[in-house]
């Protein structure tokens, strides 16, 4: 028996009228969905992400995890056209959560304290694994082994997670490549699987700050990526003892944070 | 002579030290800078992004004209640690902001819906440019040409303006693709060339309903990418009447909406 994949749910991929040049014909083509989606934390709208449709309970609960929340529990609308999802958090306070979701900053943004005053606070991460550069040469490729809507639209970015031995646990796609991420570690959080100190996250695209953030409050300690990362996205690595692997890709990979968990 | 290329503000990109595999080295690299900057308006903290410095001012324009705001001028601190700017903008009202911003939606955000709910208001874009398919494949190696950070770091984004003959009128880059079109547009704000009836905007990646209303509000007819558009980019493009190509590459381009404008 061959595995079986899971499908995409339907609607994470819509069919567009497309013009081909030079050919000039007109076909059907399909392009990944991109929709609004409203948080709201008992009863208070928190905030609207742009994200692909599926998996929306992960994806609350992974954006509240990484702003540093504690969820319960996340709940779609009995009317799945509306497009909001209750999350379940106690102790929410929303003057805390507008700073964290940076819509205002009481201390000030300067150059030298950024990290400071933007970062949710996590602990330094904590594991003792280990992977060889071999294994993360291969992620990448595992991950897109995965990406089952990305074949069809070429526009979805991907979150995957994988054990040491380099084995998928799950992967997750969206347009926005924070709530791929928010979907995997909200998957996470309900499988009983964080903190992911055992775990790699992997990710099709460049890294962000709030990429690492991501992996930083999920207790992640390697993050492998196919792109570029940013400034910000190598200091808050150093800072919180993260493994960062970027230009993951041919064979080569570039180690910018906490090389000793790699190994031959 | 040769033409001069503006040089990149240094503070674009920062040097860090990579270990390299398979080969072992540890090497000098250097990455795009990610910084927050807050934009106040009137005093009001209004929002924070994270963005490559450099082009502040113009980030704020374009930024705040993509929200339906009137700006007069944005103003950099005169102590330029502080990652704050100032801008001036009779008429600005928080509520309408805060709701612009997507941090609360009072009207609900449902499914079918979506686009009004969300979208900042700009009517249809009237234009009689016309653009040959040619000369649309040619911009986004010449978008490429004008990066000047992304060569030496791979992961900047980019924003070009163009005339309908294919000349760059400005390049813009930055690690958030929507801060890169933002510059850009904000640039076009002090030269005084809005509405961009007569302009092509190109992005160096994929195409987010924000990027086509960014375009749709700065009145451009035509919006090319390298990259895949979403469902509900090409839903806003067909909407405000632009010109919406993708995967522009390999001499091929899609044509998402109105093709009439592309010719021969």
């Amino acid at each position: 028996m061959t595995p079986k994949r899971e499908a995409p749910p339907a609607h994470s991929t819509a069919v567009v009228r497309v013009l081909r040049l030079p050919a000039g014909e007109t076909v059907d083509d399909r392009v990944a969905v991109e929709e609004p989606l409203e948080l709201r934390i008992d009863g208070n709208p928190v905030a609207v992400t742009m994200r692909t449709p599926g998996h929306d309970e992960e994806l609350a609960l992974g954006f509240a995890l990484s702003e540093g929340l504690q969820p319960v529990s996340a709940r779609l609308p009995d009317d799945l056209a509306v497009n909001t999802i209750e999350l379940e958090a106690p102790g929410f306070d929303p003057a805390r959560v507008a700073r964290s979701f940076y819509t205002t900053s009481s201390c000030g943004v300067c150059g030298k304290g950024a990290l400071e005053a933007i970062a949710v606070e996590s602990p330094p991460v904590e594991s003792t694994l280990t992977i060889s550069g071999t294994h993360v040469g291969q992620l990448p490729d595992r991950l897109r082994a995965a990406q089952a809507a990305f074949a069809s639209t070429g526009g979805l970015h991907a979150t995957g997670l994988f054990t040491a031995a380099g084995e998928l646990v799950s992967a997750r796609e969206d347009v926005g490549r924070h709530n791929a991420m928010d979907k995997v570690i909200g998957r996470a959080f309900l499988d009983g699987l964080l903190p992911l100190a055992d775990h790699i996250l992997c990710v099709s695209g460049r890294l962000s700050f709030e990429l690492v953030q991501k992996a930083a409050v999920a207790g992640c300690p390697v993050l492998v990526a196919v792109g570029a990362p940013s400034s910000l996205a190598v200091e808050l690595a150093v800072d919180r003892g993260i493994t960062l692997c970027g230009f993951v890709r041919d064979g080569r990979c570039n180690v910018y944070s906490r090389p000793e968990r790699i190994t031959d």
